[in-house]
């Protein structure tokens, strides 16, 4: 139950991005500024105020001179406005934080906590939709479509020249490089293709059973495991030990021929090497939906990058965890967050990143 | 064992296709003319003569002439010389017709019969791979990656251009026509995608374990099951009861925005309707391997149409039974059936076409 005092209406200030024609003709963009996480008519109907910014709008230039007297904040990953110390400083009456999403780059967490302020996202929210992306990015690399694709639009038919680098995902072996809950639910979705699976973490999975139920095998270590796999799936958050770990010492490891497949963070993986890698045919393709910078340029090597059979790049600009699916679970979980917040209630465990009088709880993608 | 009497070397002619500098590069491209489906040392060290030609050469311009005293030929589906019953009256000494792959439209089976010629086919070869491009296809076209893909390598980075059509596969009903051997498959690969699966076939699965062990539900009228479901796969022999089955009437009782795959045969489904459904926004997206011509003229209104999002094409061009994989089966299947005839054993019965005395076998496409 949300139960509000009369005595106490908040100022809810949400920074979203631009949706444009594409936001106004499908309400199911919740996370565009246009559709406001569809939350007007539940925060209106109590009382409180709602007021929503796009991203690009800036500080400076419009919610910066509001920022004073709001209660709290609802932002979203990768496209926000960076949440600086001095942001926090400015934020007198700031009580909670919310990320429409997954992920907190943009916020000074350190700053959250000397301030006060409540940091929180909708955890788990995007574990299907990255676990399926990366499902079908395995079968877009290994079954060679997007050559295939591409030669049906151009008008062409010479099928030696797609079957040519062409195979099953059966029988291969792919190696998953951490088995969170993202990577669990890979390991689940890859079961009945038959594929040899193995993977590597820090943190092996902590029951028997549950390597048991997706017949996975542990290699320790990290050279030994990249030398034994056909695809390499990397699914662990990026931090100070995990930026560039796919660099062009352990892509010398790898089989010629590997395919590599990262809907984690970009920055994992070196640009310039993978970039190498591809053209030289060390690897047979790489499939990415986060990239080392948001938005990427137009001239980001990643774009264009070709394997020698002018194939093997999958890349996806960053929208696996937007499907309309997932902004929904965005917007019901941000709703679920403020309920909680309004009543007082104690909030789910999984999504606090900074909690009350609490040290941060969770690293960056985790 | 095989064992050859030298009393009896066979004459060997296989009809296969170019591969042109592609089969030459790659020797696991067996199915290609070039590289003779690897059988030229084995049957030549058995002392029999083996002559391959390339469809392309036409039965006036090269084989015509060697039919008539040819034992055992080997020809491929969809790009192979047509075998007409003319043809079977100059093949004077032909035993057996060997596919090198799954499929038999090019063969005139009646004329086999009655000339006495074995027909067989490598069975079951093409399973797994039409399973795995149907399920990569349903993702493809449920997360709308073409579209994404496209968007990097245009240069641009409009996240709510991609996002608006996007979804989780997730809670959604996926039902399929047809049960034999691939449309199992292909339900046995979605269950840990928490799909709710449907199916419609004349056969029903025959053990309820069957229907229980992928948690499917059989509807058994076709305008009823087509309107409950999300994502319709068409995986059925095309016949004369199943040319154009989906056809403006039955596209009809689609929900508006669904998603169709048919890696089966092109020609179950119509091509101009479809081409209309997909225009109009009636069907979300197609993804078709098979064509109703081979190869598809530059014209074909597959190659081109869209979504009135710009999206939902997910051609091929007929490739999902190529990869090398199953050209490595198919090759295995043909050295076996060989083996087989040269030492007078029974062949598996999945394989016999039309049998030694007897009367067909199979449909086409079954």
């Amino acid at each position: 139950m949300c139960i509000i005092t009369d005595a106490y209406r908040y100022k809810v200030l949400a920074i979203l991005c631009d949706g444009f024609d594409a936001a106004v003709a499908e309400p199911r963009l919740y996370s565009a500024a246009e559709n406001e996480l569809g939350l007007r008519q539940f925060l209106e109907s109590q009382g409180h105020e709602y007021i929503v910014f796009s991203a690009k709008d800036g500080a400076e230039d419009g919610f910066g001179k509001l920022i004073g007297d709001t209660d709290v904040l609802i932002t979203i990953p990768f496209y926000s406005t960076v949440l600086t110390r001095e942001f926090f400083e400015k934020a007198k009456n700031l009580k909670i934080c919310i990320v429409a999403g997954v992920g907190f780059d943009h916020i000074d967490l350190n700053a959250a906590l000397v301030h006060s302020v409540q940091v929180l996202e909708v955890s788990g929210a995007s574990v299907v939709s990255i676990a399926e992306q990366v499902v079908m990015s395995i079968l877009l690399l290994v079954r060679n479509f997007t050559t295939a694709h591409e030669m049906v639009e151009g008008g062409e038919w010479q099928l030696s020249h797609i079957a040519r680098n062409a195979f099953d995902l059966e029988n291969k072996v792919v190696g998953i490089i951490g088995t969170g809950r993202i990577g669990y639910s890979i390991l689940e979705r890859l079961v009945p293709f038959d594929c040899q699976l193995l993977y590597w973490d820090d943190n092996p999975l902590k029951l028997e059973e549950q390597e048991q139920a997706v017949n996975v095998r542990r290699i320790r270590d990290l050279k030994e495991f990249v030398s034994l796999c056909d695809v390499i799936v990397v699914s662990i958050p990026l931090h100070e030990g995990t930026i560039s770990l796919v660099n062009r010492e352990l892509l010398s490891h790898f089989r010629k021929g590997t395919w590599l497949v990262n809907c984690a963070r970009g920055a994992i993986c070196n640009m310039d090497d993978v970039a190498a890698a591809l053209r030289s045919g060390h690897l047979r393709g790489y499939a990415g939906d986060s990239w080392n910078i948001h938005p990427a340029p137009k001239d980001h090597p990643w774009r264009s990058m070709k394997n020698p059979l002018h194939g093997g790049n999958c890349m996806t600009p960053h929208y696996s965890a937007l499907t309309l699916d997932a902004q929904a679970r965005y917007a019901r979980g941000v709703k679920t967050i403020l309920e909680r917040f309004f009543a007082g209630e104690d909030q789910d465990p999984d999504d606090v990143v900074v909690g009350v009088g609490q040290s941060l709880r969770k690293v960056c993608g985790q």
